[in-house]
């Protein structure tokens, strides 16, 4: 079921980097609720391993790699443990989420990409899994939070696209039979530094037809 | 394990039906909350694919449908696009989400409960999972809508009772091995209008003992 | 696969009755909500069945539990009925809701321990699947109640720790392979009056280092 694309021990690595980095950001999050030490780990730990813990189910991939690996596990934990002491102040908080979701961002929607692909989803499916480990963990992170999943609000800059486009480079490599270190890295920067600019510029999605004209006065 | 109930092509073509309706009720919803048009796509293939993609977790087949059969991803993005172009007066999405909804959930019940057999599980379950198939993806939109499901709001019409109608249907039909397209289609329309009734007639359940003389102060 | 750490009928009982007390747990929250009498089933069956449906399925025993099993769906209807007529005068609910919330806790974390452990998870990862399975239904019951799940929130009394020491002796007991009914006893109850005690004393974990002198002002 595993064709060997390329080696377990570096889609182990960027896991723990992404896993990391979105840990960072759920934890950042619960500090910015308000919310106590535990709720920063289960924070950290829901937004770090929500995306890869559905794809795994969705894959069958039983028991996911957030329950049979301890590195999986305790890098939230190192993360809430930074964050609890380190966190920088308040209102710089938001920047740093954004930050870190971002390099999640490139991370997760390659490797899900990749990962799905090895369990024999067809390139398509594994471009939209790939896209749902990325963007997973922050929308379960968003409804712990009681929160609008940012995702899906027009206010917030471009999220998915980058998403699908470095999901959709790993899924060409994939079919074109060149997936490597370089090659992930170039997918996995693609779609960070897409998501950096879409910050950074304010890229936004257009909505419906008709409803633009009355975006100023609608209250959410 | 697959023993034939009906044929796969009828199921299938219902599958897509329902999907489709579902996921026209979860794009209004976020041209409801004034999303973008990532966050329609999203909704809508949450609304259409969340009750049937936890029915097949459950019974463990795995891949799910939403992911092994590129129809019915294509189905919610299809709907999303005429909903971006074609959605109706504001005032008047409401009304357009409950219809759309109506159909789906007469559909799904049906539908989830016939494949929760198929797989083996008991009548009993089956009729429960129906349920939980018609209603998930909705319960699933309000969610990432940050709204109180409406399923479980007194102040909403009857929503799980013409589910569970449609479900036990389906399940007499199979106890007494008669499930074909004719005894689909009336479960699948007793579901659909019994829901329809339920909105017309404004039928709702009653609250906890004690509670409904305070009904009129309660804030929520 | 299943190596005989105690009868089945003990782990069965004990599941019955953390499903009946979290499902009252799940009945009255949905009375203060204001739910109808359907959406009282929905939020006892989500409240009961949710965390043992996430462990289930994460450890692959599909179909779950919740849905081979009849008395665990019907334990939930008979905590429906029971809390519809008898329900306390409404002052008094917030209280019975965590008496029960907390019996259910010390026995799921605990029961979430053995089966994640018979189902060949290394000791650590059962002791989280443990606390995941306790703190599960409640993190659902509130997501459907659209509040901020109280495991979260700084406010209030510890909820995580608790659990996490029931099931870490349960997971100790393992280890040294004297689990019995006796030193199960012993795991519950320490979860369940750890949580009490908690409760009773407002035992509270820290919040995020330089967070803790603006608590007063925070909004949330």
């Amino acid at each position: 079921m595993l064709h060997d694309l390329f080696t377990p021990s570096v889609q182990h690595s960027l896991d723990l980097v992404g896993i990391f980095v979105f840990a960072i950001s759920g934890a950042l999050m619960a500090v910015r609720k308000n919310f106590d030490v535990f709720g920063m780990a289960v924070m950290a730990e829901v937004t770090a391993q929500g995306g890869g813990l559905l794809r795994d189910l969705i894959i069958g991939a039983v028991p996911p790699a957030a329950f049979s690996d301890l590195g999986y596990f305790s890098m939230p934990l190192v993360a809430t443990v930074i964050v609890f002491f380190l966190h920088p102040h308040v209102e710089r908080i938001q920047g740093a989420i954004n930050v870190f979701d971002a390099a999640g961002l490139g991370l997760f929607c390659v490797t899900g990409t990749i990962k799905a692909s090895e369990y024999g989803l067809s390139l398509t499916s594994s471009v939209v899994l790939g896209m749902a480990t990325a963007a997973g963990g922050g929308v379960l992170r968003d409804i712990l939070a009681n929160e609008v999943p940012s995702l899906l609000r027009w206010d917030r800059d471009l999220y998915a696209v980058p998403a699908l486009v470095g999901a959709t480079l790993a899924a060409v490599f994939i079919a074109f039979d060149v997936l490597n270190g370089a090659t992930i890295g170039v997918a996995v920067v693609t779609g960070f530094v897409l998501r950096l600019l879409a910050m950074r510029y304010h890229w936004r999605a257009p909505r419906a037809w008709n409803r633009r004209s009355s975006a100023a006065e609608e209250p959410s």
